[in-house]
């Protein structure tokens, strides 16, 4: 069943009901090296599972040498590691585009970036000795639904040389605390680098297979595509994106900002799944000058960047982009694609200074 | 400056701004008795501020003996109280309303249950020493911004029966931790059994005053009114209200649920701040029973409730309105206001049985 096309018309009241459940990061908490977990983005397709740590158990199977079964504890006891990790939802900026794909209207909020504690992957699948021939691993959650006609508990897959990366996780911490229900509780993926949709959460099974995973979220709902018909290429990591703290005060509803005249230190993020952020630039009304950036607390979390501006009386457009060490850098015209995936669109702040 | 007028038109991209800014309870979180923290609804008049505890003070001056200047530590150290508090958007529900008003649009999510600990503000105010001519108490939070022309600190004011109830605190911690930032870090007011723009974020200043308050937040954004002209009453306690967890599972688009037959247990929650709730009916396709209803938490907490229903093969409607002590029912027709108050009508859920 195909979904609804893309839309130049306003917005729908089946958006708004995504909206109102799904939670961007209110951009002023930039300022958090790392972002306080009520504050961090959250994109949950189906319902929020309710899963019971007595009975719940991970399960490793399919093309396995012996197959696992590990309580909570049992994966807690194995070798820990923590990583500050930015994670951003695929759609993010899908609501600026037009025509608009009809789905989760992010504007530019679906990001965060929190420290991960979990067990490398890597020895939960080396204890259960993948066969040779194994060609993916799937990941499947406990979430369950019903998605352009296709009824399927949320799975994702990874190639086996992506899986066995030594930073991919089996987290179960959120900045150093037991993950709450939204983000993942018991257990949830951990991909640093790549978009959001690949960290499943509420994991029940990981399952070695040799045929490539086709699973409506792996095969249709991630990809690039220039319309329906389009074979497209699959949605993976991170586009670099920078993104500034709104200089100055809002008004309620607008959210247009007024700022006071005289020296304003503009302050951001930036990140890239990619590469390393090599380079931000901030515009004001079109002229781009080098911002300074500061080193990420990890190679795996976003950087600061901050940049002086004299502001003088009037409007003034703000903007800033992002490149990364592999050449990758922000557009300032829109791409378009017929799922609204990977927008990195360069951001722009309206400001008016007195 | 007026705002625009109400709308029988689609969503605009301002409310969409502050829709994925704001933060909703998805409702399958009904189900905690305590909301995780980072599931509470949040909304934000302006920006999150940021706050330095070293230098942050609260102070209390206007119409007292003794002016003071509280640290956090301070107030840390004064009689501490910990209270299980349900707090609502009076917005709640007021994009369901037609024409509809032009603001933060919630559909039915933007509440939430904590532990709040903190202090009595009635010591605080004692060892202020109200002068016997004092009218109101005066909350004003660090969040500045423009709303419908007004630049101002968000502030509202209680009278002084009100602010000096034994439950009313000057909170610190949620959920037994230190506020996170966006629940008003370091220090907010708890008014239980009131809506939420009642819980002053951030607060840096309560003033005694001899005068109504006629701050913008007091005199003009919470009121129920007919119309632009109409003078209006106050919004103040919290209507009663019971929402279920929507049973089943949905479609991620539509949110439509999908139901299989047999034996339902339905579960909800329901409150109200004028009195205890007394009865919870769940209707099928029109037809009603009484829920069962539990004990909540204290009395200024929602109480959960549970209903058994034979789901038979087809679609069908299903709800539940809430009736408290003092008499008070949801109403199952919308009554209207100007600014979207206090909608508080019976909760829908359309299910597909299969």
């Amino acid at each position: 069943m195909a979904g609804p096309e893309p839309t130049r018309g306003p917005l729908t009241p089946e958006e708004l009901q995504l909206a109102t459940r799904n939670r961007g990061m209110p951009l002023e908490a930039l300022r958090y090296d790392l972002t306080p977990t009520g504050l961090h983005y959250l994109l949950v397709h189906f319902d929020i599972p309710a899963l019971d740590t007595a009975a719940w158990r991970l399960r490793v199977g399919g093309n396995v040498e012996r197959e696992l079964s590990l309580s909570l504890d049992e994966i807690r006891a194995r070798p820990r590691q923590t990583l500050a990790v930015t994670l951003e939802c695929a759609g993010n900026g899908r609501a600026r585009l037009l025509p608009r794909p009809i789905s989760q209207p992010w504007v530019n909020e679906a990001v965060g970036t929190a420290e991960w504690t979990g067990t490398p992957l890597a020895g939960v699948l080396a204890e259960a000795g993948l066969k040779s021939d194994t060609l993916e691993i799937v990941f499947t959650g406990a979430d369950h639904g019903i998605e352009k006609g296709y009824e399927h508990d949320y799975a994702r897959s990874l190639t086996v040389a992506d899986a066995t990366r030594p930073e991919v996780l089996l987290a179960y911490e959120m900045n150093r605390r037991t993950l709450e229900p939204q983000h993942g509780f018991p257990l949830r993926l951990l991909v640093p680098g790549w978009y959001g949709m690949t960290h499943v959460k509420w994991l029940t099974r990981i399952e070695a297979v040799r045929e490539p995973f086709d699973g409506y979220q792996q095969r249709i709902a991630y990809w690039y595509k220039r319309d329906a018909d389009d074979p497209g290429e699959p949605v993976m990591r991170i586009r670099p994106r920078a993104l500034m703290i709104p200089p100055g005060f809002p008004d309620f509803l607008t959210r247009q900002r007024t700022v006071e005249r005289g020296h304003v230190e503009v302050i951001g993020r930036a990140w890239s799944g990619l590469a390393s952020i090599s380079q931000v630039e901030f515009g004001v009304d079109g002229a781009w000058t080098a911002a300074a950036l500061e080193k990420p607390a990890g190679p795996f979390a976003w950087c600061r960047w901050s940049a002086s501006w004299d502001a003088t009386p009037g409007e003034h457009i703000l903007s800033c982009r992002a490149t990364d060490a592999a050449g990758n850098r922000q557009p300032t015209e829109q791409p378009w694609n017929y799922q609204g995936m990977g927008n990195n669109l360069t951001q722009t702040v309206h400001v008016l200074v007195r």
